[in-house]
């Protein structure tokens, strides 16, 4: 079966080559911009791609919402199956894309979108319909967990660790949707979606590392904790929670052998447990696996994985309390219930008595506004 | 869709319930041995469930290859899917059901026989379809990672360990398969098959746990080691590599986070890279939780996991070297082909060169018919 790709950029090349050697499936047309190349399997408007009855599938690699939703709706309306990597298409436009699959009978997946090659939203998909999925969790951002994991294992500073992922080519050249926690944010909502049939819209915090100095890191390392940015998704009585902030684990956890640019993607089933899936969560290969295997989902006749009865919601960040480890302005510090305080140079270290997610994310937004530095963490268990 | 369950112990109890809240499915007839249960939703009969023409798929949780082996045929040839969790049956038996499943256009599916809860087989042989499987590594059985962390962590020695395990329910009253290694090895077997087309029938080799002492434990304890049962698979030039043997890790490798009765299973793809699973590989509902998995996923339209070219094939373990831990009495010594070693009171503990895996296997083999006591280790990378 043919597949067109759109978007030739790092993930379009790996797809592309991929079909070359997938089971079922072919190399199609893809779609570049005007002028970008002319070799002979390429085109460069969507109307050749969708009325060629050749074309069986898309997969979408471009990223951003525009124009790849208008080339989406025009993809799924031909008949044609849907495969994308790009998470902030489906945060925003997902449910309506996934709707508009339904009507024209042809498959709508998205797995590349969240975990890059881990698996996490196929396996939802297939264990939701004979489990119940309690709550998901994870470090689903490859890029600030490189950070972290260099600011605390090799020793460096902020701007160290942001320069040597973009170098690598982790971090994009303007990396604020990793390092504020919405790009992980965007990967638990589809999580949500996938579970619960709620997609999170509204009410969604997201409590990045731009933040976090090496004296932060000094300090709860001394204290035998590891820092990741996770993220968290679960049911409340009538919605979901969902949010990425960082958390601080103890060494033992299997959170602190999540190193470099790996992710791990965690789900709690009533029967199965807790199951874990560590792997690369972006990167050329890794993702254009998962845009892979979802065509060989396709082909094996599982269309969907968002539910025609999802819906957006406003997520309810305010049922569940943890401690917190915050260090903001001495001056500050009274403005925070705290468990125990330690203050040095102006500077207080707290642990906070036990706050809503939504409390202490608006108590930091609420110390911003007026100027004042501060981080945050919750402390796991 | 009716499910029927063969036999109704742990698992089938779990089975049967979950059956009661899955999509899709619904509880069946439980077959049990006479005598045993005269509730209305069970008989004593294979004929009865094969002739029911309610039935769509029977879920096979006896264990043992007889008679699961005999119902299993009657079940495929009566056009009824046929799911299982009994990996002695599908390592003996997996290719000549999975022709006849093919014959009678029914689904054959056994995710549960090797994992528990941990969809690896699903997942490889999802990606396989897309991507190539390089390789397949993992702790496989929950029984002697949970005495290995005992004795471990806890100081226990072997036989504590194992009185622990049996009473917590990990371990059967006769654990030989379990600390031979020989459970773990049929899991592996079984992951090959759905990777590769081979199943390993002939030359897999399985060293276990049972000579493991707590002195043992302590030497590479303090040399900065945790040891794991571990399997490992993978493709050769004509044919692939099975066995299973205990290796020691640095205590920041993953596999040393799995912690009690969890199961890791990892497999290294060409784009992928390395993905890895934990969860829990035994007990009732994360046993059931794979079986219904399975049910699911026939019901999704995927029927099979062996290809129709999966042959039987002998594993060949003497292609790749690794240095082993090795522990003889001293005047054995010698036989050992060694890098260092250190002796005490008539023992000695050898690092010893490189050596294959059929090389160390057979020279234990050896060593254990002149009734020298010998335990080794691989040293994992």
């Amino acid at each position: 079966m043919k597949v067109a790709v759109l978007g030739f950029g790092t993930v379009g090349v790996g797809v592309f080559e991929m079909l070359g050697n997938a089971e079922g499936l072919e190399q199609g047309t893809v779609l570049v911009r005007p002028g970008k190349n002319d070799m002979a399997f390429k085109r460069t408007s969507i109307e050749e791609i969708v009325s060629d009855p050749e074309i069986w599938a898309v997969a979408e690699v471009m990223g951003g919402i525009e124009p790849a939703f208008s080339y989406a709706k025009e993809v799924l309306k031909a008949g044609k199956h849907f495969v994308t990597s790009n998470k902030a298409l489906v945060a925003a436009k997902g449910i309506e894309l996934s709707n508009l699959a339904y009507e024209n009978n042809v498959g709508f997946l998205f797995s590349a979108a969240c975990g890059g090659a881990v698996p996490i939203l196929h396996n939802l998909s297939i264990a939701r319909e004979s489990d119940k999925i309690l709550s998901i969790s994870g470090i689903l951002n490859g890029t600030t967990n490189y950070m972290l994991d260099s600011m605390q294992r090799l020793g460096l500073d902020y701007s160290e660790a942001l320069k040597d992922a973009q170098r690598l080519g982790y971090a994009e050249a303007d990396p604020t949707a990793d390092v504020s926690g919405l790009d992980a944010l965007r990967k638990i909502m589809l999580a949500c979606a996938v579970s619960f049939d709620m997609l999170p819209t509204e009410g969604i915090l997201n409590e990045g590392i731009e933040n976090i100095t090496s004296q932060d890191v000094k300090h709860f390392m001394s204290r035998g904790y590891t820092c990741r940015l996770m993220v968290k998704g679960g049911r409340t009585e009538n919605s979901v929670y969902a949010y990425a902030e960082p958390v601080l684990f103890r060494e033992s956890a299997p959170e602190c052998s999540v190193l470099q640019n790996f992710n791990m993607a965690c789900y709690e089933g009533l029967n199965s447990g807790r199951i874990s899936i560590i792997g690369q969560g972006a990167g050329r290969y890794p993702t254009a696996s998962a845009v892979l295997r979802d065509l060989s989902t396709i082909l094996g006749g599982r269309k969907y994985m968002l539910r025609q009865n999802c819906k957006a919601v406003k997520a309810e960040n305010d049922k569940l309390s943890q401690l917190y480890y915050v260090r903001l302005p001495e001056s500050m510090a009274s403005r925070i219930p705290a468990e125990s305080a330690d203050t040095e140079n102006g500077v207080a270290r707290l642990i906070t008595k036990p706050l809503s997610v939504l409390k202490m994310h608006s108590l930091a937004a609420k110390i911003r506004e007026e100027g004042g530095k501060i981080f945050f963490a919750a402390i796991g268990e």
